[in-house]
């Protein structure tokens, strides 16, 4: 008997003859291919963690407040006190546990709220129902059943209880249905209701503590470093496109990079609401209080998307047909740099006003300055042909040379309008969070670093990490 | 004894006198203004039902989802087959039903999955543990349990594992932990698995089975209808606002409304991306088949924001203080209002382009006239001092006059190109779905109305349900 020494493949092919198709050889290439991918996905998850090795730690804690949790399973006594529901202080924690502080508190105050209240309500109906005698009991429970859970499905549509409340609207029918239906069944009703409610207060204190004690993720402090990030990267992007227009600079990867910050302020809105909405739930930290106002912050976001897309049509506009004589770009190019410029220090004093949640003593200046340069640069759009021409012999401009030069100094001014926007928008808010004025400044920020739970050096590697991460968004 | 008539609060003022401060009226005012609130509410809660029928219709299926499910409890065969485990088909139901198909069965296929994996491993590392020896067995439990848990939980921050497995991954961990904890004491662990798994099966087709029969909501037809009616705002924003600036209408609240419908296109990326992300798992329905490229929707909602970002600059340069002179906005008139309606009607076109599923044949001609006109717009602006003054008398143009005019019709330019980057994309939308020419549409049309298994009328009042909850937004 001959050996086998390979396995092939063969494919007819139009003229007729047999060509090899698979050998064994292509078997290997499948297994090299995937492997690649494999080790690219790998790579790929692994930068991911590298990039914000807080989310390697947020493994971790997941990792540890389970293995405690499990103890519950492991050690006997604890397991004697709670017994098999001790499962539901496992499922508590898989549920509740999430990447910021604010999402495990909201998630564990709704779990909790939503337990007892459909706990109490269930008994209820089992009580009522079961005075009913046998016959309307299963009537009496499959009725409640149905309306309330529709009661609950229907309330998750209601916005301002969706935002707050929605996961409390699941566990409530969750518990529910599990109470009115095993209660028909199973006589130890009120033993099984208590013992859930202590294995999910278990659960939840537990992660709580395991979230806020072991390097947290506040969302109110991303919200925060979201928000004086676009500042910056709008101020970037404004100054970047207003020289790039009329110094000429040639474009290299590091200046685009920044001109398309922008970009990055228009589609932050989901993250900014979403943050906003978990930052509420959140205890005293770092320099935010209880009751710090959130809320303004999606205002500013808002104001700032505004500018932003003025920003998005003015780099429109740039790349249009319509070029301007180099002459008329190098007269008004002095002026209309300045706007950009003193725009962005304007956006950039913004930041440095939230990021150290003072109030700027320069910041008035700095806006009549902006605005003065900005009148300055219509003036002496509205004033082209007289003074640059020699006074007597006024000479006839033709339009097609100035259409683009009007149109990125009127696009210009409107954005110099939007960025008082965003000042405006960030004064209230330095009112509501009752900022203190920036007089104090330098004293204060040696108070901080020692005053303060947070070190300002934990709190810059935590910032560091939320931008890198934002910017692979 | 006398009898008592009334009880009053009073609280001491500051000049020590004591003022009446709580009668026993106050107590009614209270709860008189606590259910007026609560009126209000319910009121705003059945607004939100009227407007889309399909809400209540969603609470009604939750209801027969639930009330089904629970037989399995009451009817004493069905229950002695599952037995206890018959929570989990309840549990379940509650946790995997949502109000799109798509959501539905992500959900579905995501538990089955999660659990089965999970549920294989939890069994193979058991068994690893049993051999091991008693001393062992807890460490290999709680060293695996810690180490897949953090790395399931790490896998959630991969955007492609986030988009498509993210309740997989936390089901995984769920099941893993449930059944390796609960492994350590019971002994019947395989007939637990076996039991959870087929209670997760029933309860993932039942919530399948109600949600796809019984007026099912498609997460596809959600954007499909989300994105042609951005279309259709987009154009009469587009076209109201050139209307207003050039016959300067005076404006009444119903074309100031028509007129801010950008903001909805600027305010719906995460509506489209949430629904795009769902539709991929729903099976065909209606005139969508399976691999339907619902991602490209999302290529065009792109373009739709940038034609909306510029309409927003536009709105906001025209209401700037540089006004022009009535003449030059008199001659520039027409032919920017041809160009407003010209690229209001390329948007509809591509909005009934995507709503009937055919390659319009008018969609070239109104792309060719809509560039003629912003080039005829071009030229008129650019010949604007020769053409209108008699010929030899050149006057000469303040600038101040034409900033204005001049800014619009640069943005008007550019949002014809932004306009014909939505034609190119929802083009490209054409090809990859296979739209069939228009030549057959009037019969088409009339085949669908009996072949469809959803009637025209139906989906009509769907998409009305849908418009009227994204106006609502």
């Amino acid at each position: 008997m001959s050996q086998v020494k390979g396995v092939e493949w063969r494919i007819k092919v139009e003229d007729g003859r047999w060509k090899k198709a698979v050998t064994s050889c292509s078997m290997w290439t499948l297994i090299a291919s995937f492997y690649s991918k494999l080790s690219k996905f790998i790579k790929k998850a692994w930068e991911i963690g590298v990039n914000d090795p807080r989310k390697f730690i947020h493994c971790l804690k997941v990792g540890i407040a389970l293995t405690s949790v499990s103890l519950f399973y492991y050690l006997k006594p604890l397991y004697d006190g709670v017994g098999r529901n001790a499962m539901w202080a496992v499922m508590t924690v898989i549920v509740v546990f999430e990447y910021t502080a604010g999402a495990t508190i909201y998630k564990s105050i709704n779990r909790i709220c939503g337990t007892t209240l459909a706990g109490l309500l269930a008994f209820g109906v089992h009580w009522v129902a079961s005075r009913a005698g046998e016959q309307w009991e299963p009537v009496i429970v499959g009725f409640s059943l149905f309306l309330l859970a529709s009661a609950a499905t229907f309330s998750r549509f209601i916005p301002t209880i969706k935002a707050r409340f929605d996961y409390g609207a699941m566990i409530f029918i969750l518990t529910f249905s599990l109470v009115s239906v095993s209660g028909y069944r199973i006589d130890e009703l009120f033993a099984m209701a208590q013992q859930r409610i202590s294995t999910i207060i278990i659960g939840t204190s537990l992660c709580i503590i395991v979230s806020i004690t072991i390097r947290p993720v506040w969302a109110g402090l991303e919200l925060y470093v979201l928000v004086t990030g676009n500042l910056h990267k709008l101020a970037n992007s404004l100054q970047g496109c207003v020289d790039q227009y009329f110094e000429a600079q040639t474009a290299n990867e590091e200046s685009n990079k920044k001109l398309m910050g922008y970009k990055c302020v228009l589609n932050s809105k989901a993250s900014e609401d979403s943050m906003a909405n978990l930052a509420r739930w959140e205890p005293a930290h770092g320099n935010f209080n209880f009751c710090h106002p959130w809320k303004q912050y999606l205002k500013i976001g808002a104001t700032m998307r505004r500018c932003a897309s003025c920003i998005d049509a003015l780099i429109g506009c740039i790349h249009s047909e319509n070029k301007t004589s180099d002459n008329m770009k190098k007269i008004m190019s002095q002026s209309s740099m300045k706007v950009g410029t003193n725009s962005a220090c304007v956006l950039r004093e913004l930041a440095i006003t939230i990021k150290s949640m003072t109030k700027s003593n320069k910041l008035d200046i700095l806006v009549v300055e902006m605005n003065n340069s900005a009148q300055e640069l219509q003036n002496l759009l509205k004033s082209y042909p007289d003074t640059h021409n020699n006074s007597n012999a006024k000479m006839e401009i033709p339009i097609i040379e100035i259409i683009q030069v009007v149109t990125v100094v009127s696009l210009i001014t409107e954005i110099v309008a939007r960025v008082e926007d965003i000042v405006k928008s960030v004064e209230e808010l330095s009112n509501l969070a009752k900022f203190e004025p920036a007089m104090f400044k330098c004293d204060k920020s040696k108070q901080h670093s020692t005053d303060n739970k947070i070190s300002p050096e934990e709190q810059e590697k935590d910032e560091v990490a939320i931008i890198k991460t934002l910017q692979m968004v």
